[in-house]
């Protein structure tokens, strides 16, 4: 099908592709595949965000869903696009209960991605532009409710005469727009934050922290950044923003409020949720459970030998905030990922005394390199032409994870020769580098371990000059009274010990609240089981236990960063709406 | 040139006009004009918002402005369009400070009407998109100052140790959005708001009260309002949103503040502005003082005959909040307009016994038919065309006060023959009903005197169900103890009577706050001296004194519904932005 226009190609593909599955004639749906070929899928098919690789897997779950997904009206949607040895085309569909947006990619005239997902469920779509709501009643009514009084009500209502459907743990922004998703879709829904005000989890964070990423890839749902908005976000305007979120969203967000137990009764289909709120005592029962408690879980302590005769203090990064304690002090900042860089800047323009204890290399990228070559979708320049957000988040959707580690090799390929010179001071520094074991670089370790690299803007620098120091390639013997020992024979003086070693799994969240039989069961969450260290196995194709169904029923985790966060809470909302609605949602493939 | 191509024709006269410009040939340029024409600058030539009408006032501008306006580069920059006998093409062009935007329409290929309005100041131009702020320093500094600081060091030292350059008395929709504007381009400024927090001029108001306009119509600048948000903004859900407005764009806002006397030094060039700041007396000395106090000035009180005998209450319209205090009286509501009848509504729905008492006819348009029929530009289907609230509002602009009389009455014929059932029950009822002296309608009497109109969301019914009755067509003879004797000799007893007899020109609170002299200097603000009754004189083929140089230098006026504040707050402060650059600003026909 070489010769063919490209537009024919899809137009074509598309054709087939639905008159197969009219018919329910897999093979020759499995005819229109390349022998390498994926298909990504978010709840349209199954009711789950699966990625099937290769044709056994495409055509089993074809064989488990089609009688029930019944999809029809496959559309093309927008200008056909080519791309190397690939022509792409996107598309809308139905299924028995949703509207659904796909993307496919052709070679030769055959699929080797495919992407489905679903934008709304038939019936229930959320209400906006023509459909938005009245706001008001045009005719004199006696008994009329105003806004103000329909909101008071809800707010005193909701969690004590009236039981939330969906109670979400953590009100970061992660909480935040799932919360306002849920709100746009009708889904009762209690947000419990533990911090006094909505955005203090951005407050709370280092005084000079900004966001790493570009604004393009940062906007909540619904309410996007205005065009004046800093490239980077400093951390309390991010803050403010959230603040002004819940209230514009009409968020039920109950702060100082934390979870001190969760149980499962599986007869009542219910959970028993114990909180303290501001020191009331308050019992939920809510139908759903989200944990969003952080893109991590709770705060991993390392073990140190010798810790008991350290006569300094020792403090995880998650408990510092601003360097001026530190003055004149000398300091041990272990860990040498984003938080160990952006805490040993801190100190440094405090007047401490930074010494940065790297336990393994780290990939570095330039903030500006980052910005120019690995965030071109998101960005200015595809803003303007025509490549928005929401149409980036569907691009990068599509991608399967099992097809990316090539493509993030070919751009750190890039990355490292334009900027060796760069790579060459800071290796001359002492400080280890590395790309990861594939040399895939920076993202492929965010969705494998969520760890190990930091975006440069400004420490490495500090290092290259010497000014913060590092010691790097050997282990800590031991603390010793004053300071560390190390395995090579070093000694050095520290009167503070920063712990920048990140966080542990979500799923131990779920072992403080619920219990160790819950997390177990339900297992670790994040990574793709790529075999990389500390990314849990086997091979799953997709971040683990994230905005999907667990093995836990009416347990969820939702969580990532501002962009993953953004864009799941869709997905993640769609599965409580449905179920809220009685919509059968078969899930292909649950983990048990 | 009637047989060329729109495009051509458009093109053809651009450049024709352009090459007339250039060398200075007025006549030239005069014979590309109807004899029928005008021109509607915003400050590129006029540095002033000015129509000219015809030949001989346009030529008399360009003899006083094209030796400083140097105008450039006028470049097409839309499709053009046609619509009757009018061609209409969108260019850019350039003056010797400033960025420009205009619209021509040709009417057998000579102009018709030309608009000419600045974007940006050269040099200044706002911050946005492509060259935003990148919100951090990617460098390490001892003395970095975070976000956070940086604004606390401005609200800690403006108005304090650093004067501000411009202060805006009143911190509604029209002072914040000016505030807003003059923030992006540095202007450092204060809003002074007599309320406890931004947003309760609106909550302030009576308990039903929402938006009469639609949310396209409604946006503030740089942060429209999200999709999902109504049609018609409930009043509470408008101060929510204004709070939230005043800190996401880090206005200097102060609240509980009220302003008790202002002077002007001409030889300092500066006011000195005296304010009680929450209790505290603090004396401000900006360069440039803008009334942003409300679209009209001070409440209207009429004078009532016999009013010390009435033994019940007085109150007007501002002070009125909710009808529970007035369930089971009997209430006289004098005023037939917009808050006449909102107020009667609020009240009926509260038990009262309402009788309206309407002095002249009012012009009436139901809200569906308003909104289908006058705001198809402001509207979810002109935004999936392309028009956007911004172009929208550039649109309206383009069209000359002077040409939209007969544009409204056709609007209005159309309405009264759609409505006529309508309309006759209403006239049925009592009701006196007319559409202004020249059946123009709503807009034209919103333009001319602010008065005198009432968009229907249900008020109309009640009336025509003799649920709110109406008095119509006789004066007040006089108040009695216990309520209201009329001309024509009926009496009707009242417990309360309430004044919607709308708001004094906004000139009256210059009086209130620096003198009766300035005030009598500047004159009445708002309408266009059509010589309808309440519009002041001689025709001004604009809004007097609006967003533009008045006879004192130096003080200002900003106001308008939400469109109109959104649309000249943009006008207004580059006014005062380029006299704090000391850019030249020779005003055209400034008022004297």
């Amino acid at each position: 099908m070489l010769d063919k226009a490209p537009a024919a190609q899809i137009t074509n593909w598309l054709k087939s592709f639905a008159a197969a599955l009219d018919k329910g004639d897999i093979d020759a749906a499995m005819d229109l595949f390349q022998d390498e070929c994926y298909w990504r899928d978010l709840l349209t098919f199954t009711w789950n965000i699966k990625t099937m690789e290769g044709k056994t897997a495409i055509a089993a779950m074809l064989r488990a869903t089609l009688g029930s997904a019944k999809p029809s009206g496959w559309s093309l949607t927008e200008e056909v696009s080519v791309n190397g040895d690939k022509v792409e085309g996107w598309f809308t569909f139905e299924t028995a209960v949703a509207h659904g947006l796909g993307v496919v990619r052709l070679v030769d005239g055959r699929c080797h991605t495919l992407f489905t997902s679903m934008t709304d469920l038939a019936g229930f779509e959320e209400r906006k532009g023509a459909t938005r709501p009245l706001g008001v009643v045009h005719k004199a009514d006696p008994d009329r409710e105003t806004w103000s009084e329909a909101r008071a009500r809800e707010e005193r209502d909701l969690g004590s005469t009236v039981q939330p459907y969906c109670l979400i743990i953590g009100g970061g922004q992660g909480g935040m727009a799932l919360g306002a998703r849920l709100k746009r879709l009708g889904v009762p829904t209690i947000i419990v934050e533990k911090n006094p005000k909505a955005g203090d989890s951005w407050r709370n964070r280092y005084r000079t922290l900004v966001l790493h990423d570009p604004v393009w890839y940062d906007h909540m749902p619904y309410m996007p950044f205005p065009e004046h908005w800093p490239v980077f976000t400093p951390k309390d305007q991010m803050g403010d923003w959230l603040e002004m979120y819940a209230k514009v969203m009409e968020l039920n967000y109950w702060t100082s409020t934390t979870c001190t137990g969760a149980s499962w009764d599986a007869d009542k289909k219910a959970w028993t949720v114990e909180l303290d709120r501001d020191g009331e005592k308050v019992v939920l029962q809510p139908k759903q459970l989200v944990f969003a408690t952080g893109a991590y879980g709770p705060p991993r302590w390392i073990d140190l030998p010798g810790k008991d005769q350290f006569k300094g203090e020792i403090i995880h990064s998650s408990q510092y905030t601003a360097g001026d304690d530190f003055q004149g002090k000398k300091v041990a900042v272990i860990g040498a990922a984003s938080s160990g860089h952006d805490v040993s800047v801190d100190l440094w323009e405090s007047g401490a005394d930074v010494t940065m204890i790297q336990r393994a290399p780290t990939t570095v990228v330039k903030s500006d390199t980052l910005m120019e070559m690995g965030f071109e979708i998101y960005s200015e320049a595809a803003v303007a032409r025509g490549l928005t957000t929401e149409k980036a988040d569907y691009l990068s959707a599509s991608i399967p994870f099992a097809t990316q580690a090539p493509i993030q090799k070919a751009l750190y390929d890039r990355i490292r020769k334009r900027d060796a010179d760069f790579y060459n001071r800071l290796s001359a520094s002492g400080f280890a580098i590395d790309f990861g074991p594939d040399e895939t670089g920076l993202m492929m370790k965010a969705y494998r371990t969520g760890s190990g690299y930091y975006i440069d803007v400004g420490a490495s620098d500090l290092i290259i000059d010497g000014k913060v120091k590092v010691k790097s390639g050997v282990d800590i013997e031991t603390l010793t009274p004053g300071g560390v020992r190390f395995t090579d024979g070093d000694e050095r003086p520290f009167d503070v010990i920063i712990l920048c070693t990140g966080y542990e799994s979500m799923h131990e969240t779920v072992a403080e609240i619920i219990d160790r039989e819950t997390a177990d069961s339900v297992g670790p969450c994040w990574g793709v089981g790529s075999g990389v260290r500390n990314d849990p196995g086997p091979w799953q194709g997709e971040l683990r236990n994230m905005w999907k169904p667990t093995a836990h029923e009416a347990l969820w985790f939702h969580g990532g960063n501002l962009a993953l966060s953004r864009f799941y809470s869709k997905f993640l909302a769609l599965q409580l709406k449905a179920r809220m609605e009685g919509v059968e949602t078969p899930v292909y493939q649950r983990p048990s």
